[in-house]
């Protein structure tokens, strides 16, 4: 199973930690980003987003970071990580609409300013990034993960961008709750880091 | 099961569509958005979010429109508008999150501040809606419907911001595909339209 990847991505590194975590071997590509190779065939036949993460698993080809992240969970790691009854994976599926969302376009996309010279409105990007940290800090004040009382892929897909947010200039001094809970999955067996996690 | 619901919002619209073609009783309730209900309690405590759709199924509080159309589908309605094995799923997880980010913050953003008067950059949406339409009326080149070979809830998540394009400036005359698509959506059984669509 082929992972079309690069190191310094917030959502690829949701596929490998998850693939960490839950014990699935991956083969890593490495996709030469700065060349452009994600935006050229072969793999912008694979990805017509021009984006990576991209998955190979035989005859199933998925792009999108969330959904490779259901993947794997429902093909290869049972539902520890992803329940199969309709309240619990909506639950998580919540958390993967709040990071394909919320958190790309907030602590994420403040990175691809400041990190890798995106042309992106960065204020637009810290207005984001204000409103969404304080409502998933608020949140972990109660709960010890994202959607269950476990670790799931929601954690994996909201982590990696709200853990690299300071690379955007947005700092988690005032996320206590959020730093604990970054804490707590760091500390999870199995787990891999990315620079800057 | 209770429904916090706007008429208006293409996000509500999604769980009502898919509750009429799956025949899924609602119990709609309406929220005055422009009063701001849905910012205060009690509807802020059910969502922190500050947005509808809410959906309340007994204990079940889910704040979304993704997370409630996986819930409505997978409780309700069977493996016709999600599938339970892991490549449909996750097939049809890849179009909630161009849902949740590309329509909603391409078309979806561009219809708040044209009709709605939201403090958005437009110029902004305007690009992001002229990104992702190619790529829809592309992939609808080879398919009938955006994730199976059958109407998923892919197809209802997506949907209604892209048909209500025009009403933020987008014109749909350059994507024929498109059309025909929602023309196929507007003729199945049970379908229900709201204003603009």
């Amino acid at each position: 199973m082929k992972l079309y990847d690069l190191e310094l991505s917030g959502n690829c590194y949701k596929v490998r930690l998850l693939a960490a975590l839950a014990g699935i071997p991956l083969d890593i590509v490495a996709v030469d980003f700065m060349a452009g190779e994600h935006k050229k065939p072969p793999l912008i036949d694979l990805n017509p987003w021009g984006e990576i993460p991209i998955l190979v698993d035989g005859d199933v080809v998925l792009r999108d970071s969330q959904a490779i992240l259901v993947y794997l969970a429902a093909k290869y790691a049972g539902e520890t990580w992803l329940p199969k009854d309709p309240a619990g994976m909506a639950t998580v599926v919540q958390w993967l609409s709040t990071s394909a969302n919320e958190v790309q376009n907030g602590p994420g996309a403040a990175r691809l300013v400041d990190k890798f010279g995106f042309a992106l409105d960065k204020a637009d990007t810290l207005r984001r990034a204000a409103r969404i940290l304080p409502l998933i800090e608020a949140h972990l004040a109660r709960h010890a993960w994202l959607a269950l009382d476990r670790p799931t892929i929601a954690d994996c897909a909201v982590m990696p961008y709200v853990a690299l947010a300071p690379e955007g200039g947005v700092l988690l001094a005032d996320f206590p709750n959020i730093r604990q809970w970054i804490a707590r999955i760091k500390a999870l067996p199995g787990f891999v880091a990315m620079p800057g996690v």
